[in-house]
């Protein structure tokens, strides 16, 4: 892994996190994004070389929404980026991890992305993100 | 904030996690160590400019074993590296953050570090980290 390209974090209210996020990180937020296929609104700042990533659930659907429901507000992914994402898929898929998608799909901010099971990382939801825009695919 | 110091996660069996996590981001552990005050076990690798801390519970106290049992195993909290760990203590403290060390105590990895109560930053615990070796305190 190349390096730590963000952490999702699962919040209620997008625009209350980023204003306490902007506070605490001293760090605007240079995007926002709605991602519809995951049922979520995004918001993104830098720190250092990665992201932090907020992420509020559009409706009473998709994978935040139940995250929230279930564990409250809190870390709920990390992403690792990779230099070539479907080599590091079929890398980690021969030893045992279970990808929840099979192929690459699009993610937020421009990227292919990846999930792997939380119970092959010791309960942590993992990432793999690599730009569209230096891959080849 | 300067970057992710660390992401913290809570396992059971280091030396499982160390296994997994060696093999997940294809650098070596390079530190274990032992935080006796706060009854943790600790394992470290380099992803980048930041790094993965894994901790396992020393016995049935302290905060990882409480983690644990109510949540499982996963994210425990996001380090963040800050050049004066006193200042944004006390920036923090001035906008209503809930510091649960009153002053920088020894935390592993050669650092100060300040807790940050998770309610304060959106369900995330959130620490402070300044090498000691670069403090004047």
């Amino acid at each position: 892994m190349e390096k730590i390209e963000h952490i999702g974090i699962a919040v209620k209210d997008l625009d209350q996190a980023i204003k306490n996020y902007e506070q605490l990180l001293q760090s605007p937020c240079y995007k926002t994004e709605t991602v519809e296929s995951e049922y979520v609104k995004t918001a993104f700042f830098k720190v250092g070389e990665s992201k932090i990533e907020l992420l509020q659930a559009l409706n009473n659907e998709g994978p935040i929404h139940q995250f929230i429901e279930k564990r409250g507000e809190g870390m709920h992914h990390i992403a690792y980026e990779v230099e070539d994402i479907k080599k590091e898929m079929a890398r980690l898929k021969e030893t045992g991890s279970r990808l929840l998608n099979e192929e690459p799909k699009k993610g937020a901010d421009d990227k292919w992305v990846c999930f792997i099971h939380p119970k092959d990382n010791n309960g942590v939801l993992t990432e793999l993100v690599q730009s569209i825009s230096t891959s080849n695919l």
